[in-house]
């Protein structure tokens, strides 16, 4: 859904907006990397950086929980639906979740059944569990044994605090396990105000996929198994995954930069801010509004067709919806390194195709 | 097999010798993925750096070749095997070949069954093709559809040219695929002073895992399809097997860095010299003798017991096996980054304890 | 879905009108498999029954279909699918397909992503199919490279021969193959006078899933592949999916007897006709109407809630959705061996229930 | 192994010797499907029959012991293997183990691992098990958390009680889980003069593939869960790989007619004896030898090569191994409908061939 670009060819198109996954690595990270490079250490896990890692871990998430790096989301994602259901599970999760919709198959190749739920704003609702539900012990059916939610979620938006707490108590009221995507949940943490312990260990989250590629890092992520009782056999599975690094040090070092500092929260809060400054000044030009509330690094502007022409002149911009006006809703990402210089050159563009109209 | 370390807690054991995947990152790739860190570039393999990547690759091996960037040497052996097999395939392989026995299953959970063959020296032989074949057109067997070696092998053994060409035509004959596992492909080529083509297209092999990581990268090795007619599929295949990078430019930077320069043959090339050097300084010491030949990075020397404890008092260094003589076998490990001091300190220590013997 | 029965202990209510899977076994069949027991035969298909059963599914389907029976219609579904798809590939279907709400996962287990979609009336359409083609060579996406239709469908509606050839074209069209969930087609073909070529064969369906249990068989299904060439390998998938049957034998008797005959028209013409009667008797009944039309051997009458009520007491009859009017809506079954009395009995409870309001 | 006989095309050979599945359905069998054949009976094993069912397994059993019905053979053991090994587990077996060598690679398909090991016998020893469990707590080996024994085996030997407890001890206390694939256990237990339970319950085994069609049935196993506690999800499991008959009850039917009564022991005990009167007759033959004890319904006569083609000029008959002296050894089964005349032609085929040596 959302990385729906893949041009045939290279283009010379400026991709700055196209997504948070165009920007590099941010400099703290390279410096981390860097600095990890000498000497000998033991592989898969067995070295000191992860050790840090895991003691970072804690702090976040509570003295129980354990950490695992992985390479990408999906890994994340996929690894930790198979760590929490059985083989005869499946997992309640939105039509347009990351996991259904742009993972390839990756859980069902593994076997695992994914039930998609209608989703207006990108959220599960306990309505929507409940009816997943109804088909518990029904022997013909795949058992709804877990919920998946993507904080933030594919559509830019954000679950509050209660709306996760009521998920997840109804989750597990029925029986069924609690995963969080979050590979923007710092981009949410950044938005709410809060910790990430306060968005997961202590609104029921089972377990995390915790997001540090699209925040800064080079190819870091991880699934934090914050009731690890959930998860027997999570270091197998990620290893069957095939996403148990070889040099392990090096993921773990892109990871305590990130979330052994606020660097977690100054990237995240500089890519929303960006969002909302991208958003602001768009909304002002003549004939744009925003289709949707900016709520962390997306920005969804309605525009007159002439204006969307112009931008996408210039940039890769995916056109994500069209608005019931007729008019194309274009989806603008920010991330950790959106810098004013690029804000201020594409509403130049965009104000200039507004002034030609 | 070749990695059955996993010390249940961090030891301040010297792990130098214990893999060749305790070093770290040569460091022309450290630079190259430190100046691929400016600017946005889009993600999934559509950036610049990918596009030499392929160029590069073609002049590897061949104008038809196609080279698909993945995180680990598990995920190019699984989704090579999977592209080369239908559903109802198999994959010839030996007993101890690192896909059946180092992957934690990872070709089975998604669907692959292999077929592993007894094999003394660590290479399969047209022989044990033609065993397996016996099964092709029994409906009630999974088809040996595919063959795949390991050059050099899990017990640093290498395939001759000879060897490579008769298994591919013994294969191709029976209407089989041909994988090679080249994680150690470059040890391989610089021992037997051929092009990493002369290795594979100019003998049959269908596809290529590619191995970066063990030869001085971060985390990069790749799928070469050598003949990608016999790969539909390919990239689909790398990302539901979760190994498709979002900031892909950093994968092919490091494998730009060793494969767009003679790197991986000078990486490699230090490591099978510091393998021989280690080898005949060890055998001179009495009571030491090598268990089997020095072919590429690993040395087996069979030590007296007291020998053998007093390297293990400093070294991680695994038991490989037991000789006839009941003597142990280590297996000792040297990598791109093995320096002629750390050889020395660690025959001294040897010697130390032949002296006291 | 549509068998959501299982109820914890066994119930002394009639099981009648719960399925079509609560008959037995049609006298023909019966006949046929005792008559098929004597003497050695080969097992898994190399038998004389099976031979004629291949001569049968050629004048049913063409010269060049080939048949390969399996256990149950989960089996027949599965095993298709698998044989139309690549390892990346993906299923459309509806939201209530069998395959997705009452297989328990069978497709995904092994590795099949299904693509719901939302279906009114039970039925897919060009759009739909148009709507999951957007994701075609997106390499993010499973890959929708099926579709399967279920003829009559889950709801009891049947697809007319246009629609079916409008839907088979528009998917041969994107290069989506189409495969027919056929547990009922025997019916669909009843009722709307065709052959069981002239729905598939003539319309572009490329492999069916043949029911036969439901109609009347113990337990006998088939795939039959229309256009053999776009399933290679399925006698290998047929087995390593379980459902090769060691004596086949007995499997293509039921098969022969309703197929090689006119018995699987008669005996669905009949299940067919016996609702007609059903439904027509009870909408003649004060307050009771149809909520849908009946189109082959189901009957949905909308009741009040104590006519509902009164044939709940004697009958397994499942509430299959509530009416706008907030009555509930049942759904009754009929098969090939219903019976007039039966019918009556029902009838006289649902009138003695309109008469007590 | 066993059934490799698929010949190209219908052949007029006699099949009586190829195999055990070669014969009809039993007598009593085929009343008790005709005598099941009245009135409506809940679908999916709500039905009397199966209820009848779970009393008989429960006295062969164990009163804690559960039984779930299947299509065939690999449906009994992938389901069993599913249910008793976590994602992440494997399951030592013998290299020739009907599970590894004939069913297609259905583990594989469904994600399990199989950890084949050597059995010049047929049989596996706490030995191997040993060998295998060096792999648990690894994190890169698929964990051996179940051991899978067939009695009586592939080569038609019988594990005695003794061997199969000291199996079952050694496998537990590694924490492995035990199953028995009993295809063919009425043979073991009638040659053994044992129960059912004797050979299973009371010696540890946790799950077995209880076999019915090789012994009369005509398509019926089941999964008996001994130990229920260890395989939860296993109806869900069963329904998912498509062994849930619909009309389940004429498969219990044919259970309950041989296991309620002691037609299982009565057909498995005339096998045996036929095999045995065969073996004896053949071994009088001048220059013929059993190349191996008969133990249950498997004869394997070590023939000159003019009396093997004798016998193959008028009966498929595998050669199942080439003797040290070169002669082949065949493989010839008996049943429970091998009648004294089918030995006694077959006896004279062979003395014919003799004579004009």
């Amino acid at each position: 859904m959302s990385e729906r670009s893949s041009p045939a060819e290279h283009t010379p198109l400026d991709a700055s907006f196209a997504s948070d996954n165009v920007s590099g690595v941010s400099e703290e990270i390279m410096t981390a990397l860097t600095a990890q490079n000498s000497g000998s250490e033991l592989p898969y896990g067995d070295d000191a950086g992860t050790a840090t890692l895991r003691e970072t871990a804690r702090e976040h998430f509570g003295p129980q929980a354990e950490i695992l790096p992985v390479f990408n989301g999906t890994g994340a994602n996929v690894v930790s639906l198979q760590a929490l259901l059985p083989r005869w599970g499946a997992a309640v999760c939105t039509q347009i979740a990351h996991v259904n919709t742009d993972e390839g198959g990756a859980p069902e190749r593994l076997g695992l059944k994914l039930l998609p739920q209608p989703a207006e704003d990108g959220k599960l609702t306990p309505e929507s569990i409940r009816a997943a539900a109804e088909d518990l012990d029904f022997v013909h059916a795949a058992q709804p044994l877990a919920v998946t939610l993507t904080q933030s979620t594919e559509l830019g938006t954000l679950y509050s605090v209660e709306e996760i707490a009521a998920l997840a108590d109804e989750a597990h009221r029925l029986g069924m396990a609690v995963h969080m995507d979050g590979s923007r949940i710092s981009n949410a943490a950044a938005a709410l105000s809060t910790s990430l312990g306060e968005l997961t260990t202590e609104l029921g989250v089972d377990v995390l996929s915790l997001g540090g590629t699209k925040n800064g890092a080079m190819a870091a992520e991880a699934v934090v198994a914050i009731r690890p009782e959930k998860v027997p056999g999570l270091s197998f599975i990620r290893k069957y995954s095939m996403q148990l690094a070889s040099k392990q040090r090096y993921v773990s070092a892109q990871l305590n930069a990130l979330f052994g500092t606020d660097l977690w929260r100054r990237n995240a809060g500089h890519a929303n801010a960006q969002a909302h400054r991208l958003g602001e000044q768009l909304a002002q030009i003549e004939g744009v509004s925003l289709a949707r509330p900016t709520e962390v690094n997306a920005v969804f502007p309605e525009v007159p067709a002439q204006i969307a022409e112009a931008i996408q002149s210039r940039y890769l911009a995916h056109v994500w919806e069209t608005a019931p006006s007729g008019n194309p809703v274009l989806r603008l990402m920010c991330s950790f390194s959106t810098e004013d210089a690029e804000i201020e050159a594409l509403v130049r563009v965009a104000e200039g195709a507004a002034r030609r109209a």
